[in-house]
């Protein structure tokens, strides 16, 4: 019975997250679902992947969190539009509270869209909104064992980004056994090593970020 | 209706987790709810404890884990009785997940149990597993504004441990700004900086520890 209601959800979450996708579509905006652990780097990413774009796409974001408006804050300073969900207890949005957002968000004067889910590996996961490419943030004060203990957020990313490499030198972290634990899980998905605090790696994430969008615009 | 749904499904959880409680007192064991994001250190820090209390206290551990029983076999070195959980898609532990894990526990030789809680900041402060204290471990590297994104589990925790205390040259990371915050959500927590890596702080949340284990004894 528990199971049957779950489906229901996911069912009816998959037909709003398609409803979202055709608006997004209908506007020729691009849409990215940013998941990771608390803390590990999707405003900071958010924040230069807009320094970069400047003046090559048009960006809104919109960020999710269970409580606060302090990213959304931060992100407002860029003079992007920013719309804040939070969902007052929920661990993770879903296609609905999207849905909600795009509705404040002016989708006429955006080309790309960076959606901020909530700190969590494991139900946002679950959840679609709409979006053209789910990308996650995993970081290396984490750890490299967390593609064994969250499979289902790493089968479902179309790009892994290994944020904080700055701080390689000072923790234990196998950048090729993590890299081979994620591709056994999720042999297509496209690995960065990054940092937003030096700006290595950000180039390259951003090339493929743009080559994907213009692959969905042609 | 859904809230209902939610209220029933807390409303036995914590039937079931009052029973896990009665269960542990009859048996005279302390039992502990350990909870942070994916790679704060739960597990480090179980291994600490353990270590410090070798020959002290008779520890068992229980592990839940979405997926995988890497910690589990880590800690299964150390000579202490471990019972894994896997929720298999869960976002967190529940009494009667606790409840099964007890039944193969041998408690009338221990006197503490750590549980590990999966690594998530959100849903495993709803449930009540039927333990003593919740501690909270929160790291550096995840930055010091969790507690406003958070504020249910800093409001649950008995205390609240600064994880990774040794990277904080290499972060940004304001430890008073984050213990203001922490209080003024929580008046009564206990704070402590810690390193697994170096060891600060470790003596100070095992004589911690030691005390609540001895007031709840009394």
């Amino acid at each position: 019975m528990e199971i049957k209601i779950l489906k229901d959800i996911l069912g009816a979450n998959e037909q709003i997250a398609e409803g979202n996708r055709q608006l997004l579509d209908s506007k020729g905006v691009f849409a990215v679902n940013l998941m990771s652990s608390p803390g590990a780097g999707k405003t900071s990413l958010i924040l230069e992947t807009i320094k970069r774009l400047k003046g090559k796409t048009k960006i809104g974001v919109i960020e999710g969190d269970v409580s606060s408006s302090l990213d959304a804050e931060i992100i407002g300073k860029e003079a992007v539009p920013v719309v804040q969900i939070n969902t007052g207890g929920e661990c993770h949005l879903n296609a609905n509270m999207a849905h909600s957002a795009l509705s404040n968000m002016p989708l006429q004067d955006i080309e790309l869209l960076l959606i901020e889910n909530v700190g969590n590996l494991i139900c946002p996961a679950e959840f679609a909104l709409g979006e053209h490419k789910k990308v996650l943030i995993s970081s290396i004060p984490e750890g490299d064992d967390k593609p064994f203990k969250y499979p289902l957020m790493f089968h479902e990313a179309d790009a892994v980004l290994i944020n904080k490499i700055d701080l390689l030198p000072y923790l234990k972290f196998d950048t090729q056994a993590f890299s081979r634990a994620v591709k056994g899980i999720n042999e297509k998905v496209k690995i960065f090593q990054i940092s937003c605090v030096t700006g290595q790696g950000i180039e390259q994430w951003v090339s493929w970020l743009l080559t994907q969008m213009s692959k969905r615009q042609s």
